[in-house]
């Protein structure tokens, strides 16, 4: 037999992803107990049964092995906060959290994806752990989506719609064509544009015009040059016309500095502006509608990401760097 | 007590997230068995346990019952495949598999994230199942992103980097800033082409010209209004003087057709376009080095929906849609 290198096996153990669960009860001075854990597993659908393993060591085992009712709550991924409290010792856990009482006198905590009161139908012995099979007295499913966790660290999961499941390496292999990421991102972000083309219509306002109020918008009064530079990104340039254009319908002002001619949004170009950037968020709440909070949080997180990744020799628009 | 509906369970355990396990061993008859299981845990560091639960009419059970080892696969993102065929009865699951032999003969399979060779510890009771647990002997753990299961079907999981984690709200909440996932598209749309600049100066061909190239590129011989209305997506349309400067360079040729001029790439047209689509690609690769296979997976797959979602009335570049 090898011998087992004990933060090896961990590491593999974490190759298997997980939801992550806080299970509470109280002990015999009716003090609240509860602990982050990621080793629950259902057992029997019939009866419904659950498990769970604790440390042999953990401080709340006496609180375990002392009341027969314990509450399991799978968190949501909005939840990682209740996660990280729970899986530190010596704090109190439980100030400020909304609790209600379940069977026992347990604490139940809210806002978690599914939540199951047990009764404690067997205690087995595991190893330095022990594991507690409850059976089920009572449950509730919140349609959320779960907290994963997986190598160590906390995950997003997002779920694979079934007509795309046997597709996907096919998809991934078609880097040249109508799923290559690149082909991809311009036609959402075309799409996303030609949305907002009646909106901009409205409005009397070019593409160019457009961007030229928006660099102003996240950042008032800027030389020429910095605009210039600004829109380089976008292979573009303003010129004499286009702000006397904006001059003339009071949305920009234009002023002499030392360093050269600067422009700013008037108070007219600053609601413009804000228009434009709710017409802008309407459209995407519109598009995304089908997304899931956990998937909103994906698709924004992938993408700040490959924007960082793909930075290119451009002044940032923002004063901070994403 | 409530009465616990069977099917409403189920889908409540669903709510947590789980990895896809495959166990196997070898019935007394020497004939390998296998199944899917995702309520594999950990149990014990020292010893090395874990555990996973078997129906008590699953026909797998009497070779987990007569053999004391075990073995279980914890699959990878690309496994999914492999997981549904052992979640299968009555198929020959290990036909075509390439399996090497663990301890007692049991039969492990390759290209998995971790694999635990184990000797049975415990059988325990827990209801319409039994749960075995086994201490680990061996184990493998190869750096491959997890297949993840929940709510009845497989999800994509992808880490959460740490320097994230607590701004995740804030950042979805910075809806119409720097995070707004409509100017994250842009921004890395534009980055994108800002990084293909060079290319196309090199091969002296502007934006627009590109575009051409490549509408032809997918699907060649088009006429000069379709090429128009697809242009239309990026509000660009074809001119005389764009047309001749690639037919002077030999790119494409026009012809006179029935219902009007009809455009076509020639062979150094074509060329040109592959290496426009490499040269697209390799700057893709270089962005997206820092994502897995998972991660990629997940950004292809949640821009498709998008691009789907966003659809607009253009004719689609592709003859099926996407």
């Amino acid at each position: 037999m090898t011998t087992i290198d004990p933060r090896q096996f961990r590491n593999a153990l974490g190759a298997f992803a997980t939801g992550v669960t806080v299970v509470t009860t109280s002990d015999e001075f009716g003090n609240d107990v509860g602990l982050t854990a990621n080793s629950f597993n259902s057992v029997s659908l019939e009866p419904p049964m659950v498990l769970w393993s604790l440390a042999r060591n953990a401080g709340s085992l006496p609180a375990f092995m002392g009341n027969e009712h314990f509450a399991v709550h799978v968190l949501s991924n909005r939840q990682e906060a209740v996660s990280n409290r729970f899986a530190k010792r010596g704090v109190d856990k439980f100030t400020g959290l909304e609790l209600t009482r379940g069977q026992g006198g347990v604490p139940l905590l809210s806002e978690c994806a599914a939540r199951f009161e047990c009764r404690t139908a067997y205690r087995y012995e595991g190893g330095d752990h022990m594991i507690f099979v409850g059976e089920v007295l009572n449950f509730e499913h919140f349609d959320l989506p779960p907290l994963v966790y997986q190598s160590g660290g906390y995950a997003l999961a997002v779920k694979k719609p079934a007509e795309y499941a046997a597709e996907d390496e096919a998809y991934l292999a078609d880097s040249f064509g109508r799923n290559a990421l690149t082909y991809l991102i311009g036609r959402v972000f075309h799409q996303l544009r030609f949305r907002l083309r009646p909106v901009l219509e409205s409005k009397q306002l070019t593409d160019l015009e457009h961007q030229v109020i928006g660099v102003l918008g996240v950042q008032n009064d800027r030389s020429l040059d910095e605009l210039d530079a600004l829109l380089d990104l976008s292979n573009l340039r303003v010129s004499q016309p286009l702000l006397a254009g904006l001059v003339d319908r009071q949305l920009i002002v234009l002023s002499e500095a030392e360093q050269g001619v600067r422009a700013r949004l008037t108070d007219a170009g600053r609601r413009l502006n804000i228009e434009l950037l709710a017409a802008t968020k309407a459209i995407e709440d519109e598009v995304t509608e089908g997304f899931d909070h956990g998937e909103m949080q994906v698709i924004t997180h992938l993408m700040r990401r490959m924007a960082r990744d793909s930075n290119v020799d451009v002044p940032p628009l923002w004063k901070k760097p994403v």
